[in-house]
């Protein structure tokens, strides 16, 4: 592996021993999907349990677990049947398919941020001025075309029951929103969680874990009053420090990351909403606990068009990894109600809340009156569909669309001022109605892994020690007789019998060396070897070696299960397990 | 809810407290969906926590993740794209679609077994007889055909790349197991385990949580070599006894379980592989420990026309819901070398393993000798296809073929005998090459957790108690000042606080009187609520109460968090928490 980069040395590890590697490799592989083996799928979890740890259970939030396929009209509510796709075009020689942005980049030496600024039209204006051919056989490419980046399938045995795979968990979580909601018992502001697989049909996936066409997403939607946007947990992060890049300084060509404490941050308004910058300093200190160290993460704030078309303001979490370099491994937007209203347009279902008041509260609110006798002679027998559709329909939009185009279409149905009058009308109560808005945070579980996977990747002496934190590594402990004789292993099966009934992770290994059983181990990042020897069967004693100083401490067995539960629990450290050998 | 059964009140409860509810439900709900929610979806996670416990950690077996996508090849030699379907009829009037099995199940009165053994042309003919109509319209219905039961996809861009959502967790299992059983350096017999979703485009599922369209399954693939089906372990266990409804006396019209001991089983031959049995008494004792008795659960021996396609020899693993009557919740398949040959057949790969031995062993195998000149002739520039082909063929399938019907069809060819010599090679050889045999324990985690819920569920002074055990319970402790004053809620709040550093999960609540918050944490299944009183503030004492008896102690803030994680790894039990009140 000499002078393989760290990705190729991960990799054949990473392979070797259980962590990932390419899926449905018999069948000569398929791009964009992994496999979490025996110790990766382990370590996977726990960086998701740390997740719910610090997101969840210390904050009092919530997670549910939704269905993946969903019909057709909540993606189409969410906006992602319009905006969820990406410019293709097919070679017509040799009928291969390509990202006509990726392209672009490639050979028209453009930036990814002017390729998502660029219109279908603009992009075939580029491919043919720059003559840019197929690069797989040098055929003449076709026009580009949109293609939906979401799994399409049907469900049930109706043809025309569209669905599709999610490209993210946070639909299931908007969807269900008035019963969640209800469920706290109407509880605001509130967080709900999602882990779980979400699917995107990428065109031509590669960068093994990092781009995949299924992976495992990690999506909070954190609902709150935008009346009320403050953070009463500000406090416990006011001094940690974030590098920043910003909009308004990339646009200048400065790509360099601002240092700001939260306290700044906030007292600056670079950021609106203060929970969004407190999701984003616990973020750091999650990726801070999976030893990335302070200065390979940054956050860089996206520009109007390259965020997703549901946010408002945005800040990718990025990770500095050695193939690729920066990498967004998180993403923090501030949805606005754009979700819950899209779904409240679609379904007709009103998704807003009703927060009491003492006083009375006067608001104004749009009201769209239908204009019956018109609308019978314009629609005919569609009439009374066309007064039930208008229900459903936002005031302001109607109104803007009137104003700007002079009609509105709603349903296949055209309305103009005829049809309809939008009048204002004077509401007193005691108390408002209005839908929540959304910050979310949202991380690549895989990437998470993978990173923290490079992070721990380190050579001593030679040889690979895996330094991972102690809680996120899959095998927590290996219990190893000297030798394989003179009664050692019995000894050694009785010390990991007990270590199994107190819950822990332990493998036994009696075969070969005992250092090339403590380099195995290291590899793996197991961070204590605990081994029998000969002493052991005089007084009932054991040592325990530290993975990452190789240095060795003598405890009594019986202490191990509480020495090493502390440990664990990160409550004590190596030196507090033995005495020093 | 009176009058109701216990489906609908778990049901109501579910969905108003957030254990789990239909998907979809603002866009009318779609059959076949649910969603787990705050207290539903952490309390399935504890229990495949369970799973994972005594069935993978306490073994030293593993679990992976892989794709829930997979190629079309996968499925075709899995034997699903053959398999995996069900009759389906559509109504010429309505066009509405249904199971036709089903339909001869309500209106024909037949059983399932009968009409697992049909065949279309039997169906229809039965439908014709019995002169059977839509149920919904009275219309004729048409031709029964086969309707596959997997969702099917594109991957990627090209629409000839067709690929299913998985139906089981299995394949992604056996289509990498030559590399799994690398990175656990060739240790057989190994089990490895998947828990995720799966997806079965079911025609028209009822049912609530017990059929879904998308589902969680627990598969754990145990591998082992055919000659060595002793299960060391099997003491452990050689006292559990299990009620098994044997396929013999199911064939006598006699439904009745035979209670036997494990040991008593083997000895009997009942079930053909040790291993097979011992996993069948963990999960009965896994069961047990979800609180379902020994009287509602028990084992059915399937007969041949019920088993999945892979099974050798099967039993379903049954509760009794209230509804529904037995229900399966776990499967135990001898899947014999069925799934890894089949993708030794398709991929080409060999998924054969070596194990040395001291002594040279002589075996005779049979080999395929392509007739060169005779395929020639036959097949033309076709020719060396067929000879690849041929490398790839089982000589015990080819041969067998040749016998019965004089010829084998392959990839589309038709190989006579003129084409081939199948010959008898011996080898001597120090070891044995050959493919591990499979044992399968399957369960479905929804409906595991769905037993659970209606088990716990339980009525006291006309209040429901949810009597979860206390390690699958959501919520595990709540703390409650007495009232709403004098400075309790503060105290509350620091008890609230140090447990949440201990890592518990915890509620605060301090709305209304504090025998409805007892009712409202009951009603969930919070073992233990913790509630500060006056004498709080004298001594620092609280009083922990127990959900299921209504009894109180008292004990000390400081002590808490060591008795309680002795409390909840079931150290300790409610009487040793505090002194009585």
């Amino acid at each position: 592996m000499k002078g393989a980069d760290k990705f190729e040395r991960i990799s054949e590890l990473a392979r070797r021993r259980g962590f990932f590697w390419p899926s449905y490799e018999i069948y000569g592989g398929i791009s964009g999907f992994i496999n979490w083996g025996p110790l990766g799928a382990v370590m996977k979890r726990k960086i998701e349990d740390k997740f719910r740890d610090i997101f969840l259970r210390r904050l009092n939030f919530y997670e549910i677990e939704s269905p993946i396929i969903a019909p057709e009209r909540v993606f189409k509510a969410s906006g992602h049947v319009d905006h969820f796709k990406e410019p293709l075009v097919e070679c017509l020689k040799c009928r291969r398919k390509f990202r006509a942005d990726h392209l672009l980049q490639e050979f028209a030496d453009l930036s990814s941020q002017e390729t998502d600024r660029m219109s279908l039209q603009e992009i075939a204006g580029e491919i043919e001025q720059r003559n840019i051919k197929c690069p797989e056989c040098n055929g003449a490419l076709s026009e580009p075309k949109y293609f939906l980046t979401m799994f399409q399938t049907t469900i049930g045995p109706y043809s025309e029951s569209v669905g599709y795979g999610r490209p993210e968990a946070a639909q299931g979580i908007f969807v269900e929103f008035k019963r969640l909601y209800e469920q706290v018992r109407e509880r605001l502001p509130i967080g709900f969680a999602q882990i779980g697989h979400a699917l995107r049909n990428e065109i031509s996936p590669r960068q093994g874990p990092i781009r995949l066409r299924e992976f495992t997403i990690i999506d909070l939607e954190f609902f709150f009053d935008p009346e009320k946007p403050q953070c009463p947990f500000l406090n416990e992060v006011a001094d940690e420090s974030l590098r920043l890049v910003l909009a308004e300084n990339r646009l200048k060509g400065d790509g360099k990351p601002v240092k700001l404490t939260v306290k700044e941050i906030v007292a600056q308004g670079l950021i609106k909403v203060e929970w969004h910058v407190f999701f984003m300093a616990l973020a750091k200190r999650l990726l801070a606990d999976l030893s990335i160290p302070e200065d390979k993460q940054r956050f860089i704030e996206k520009h109007p068009w390259e965020r997703a078309h549901y946010s408002t303001q945005g800040f990718d979490q990025e990770v500095y990894l050695d193939r690729w370099g920066w990498v967004e491994v998180a993403g923090f937007n501030y949805r606005t109600d754009y979700d819950l209203k899209g779904h409240m347009m679609e379904s007709g279902v009103d998704m807003r809340v009703f927060k009491p008041s003492e006083k009375e509260i006067m608001r104004v609110e749009m009201q769209v009156k239908p204009l019956i006798e018109s609308i019978s002679q314009t629609f005919k027998d569609k009439a009374p569909k066309v007064v039930e559709a208008l229900q459903n329909v936002d005031p302001n939009a109607l109104a803007e669309a009137l104003k700007r185009h002079g009609f509105y279409e709603m349903n296949g149905f055209r309305i103009t001022s005829e049809h309809v009058e939008v009048i204002q009308k004077e509401f007193r109560e005691k108390g408002r109605h209005f839908i929540p808005h959304v910050i979310e945070p949202s991380f690549g579980s895989d990437r998470l892994t993978y990173a923290a996977l490079e992070y721990a990747y380190t050579i001593k002496d030679d040889r690979v020690i895996l330094k991972l934190p102690r809680d996120i590594a899959p095998i927590q402990l290996a219990v190893l007789p000297l030798v394989s004789r003179d009664g050692l292993p019995e000894k050694a099966k009785e010390v990991y019998r007990i270590l199994i009934d107190e819950g822990f992770t332990v493998e036994y290994d009696d075969s070969g060396y005992i250092g090339r059983r403590y380099a195995r181990f290291d590899e793996v990042g197991v961070p204590l070897c605990i081994t029998v020897d000969y002493q052991t069967l005089k007084d009932d004693t054991v040592t325990i070696r530290d993975r990452d100083t190789w240095r060795q401490v003598r405890a009594e067995i019986r202490g191990l299960p509480w020495l090493l539960h502390n440990y664990f629990r990160f409550k004590i450290n190596f030196d507090d397990l033995g005495l020093p050998i």
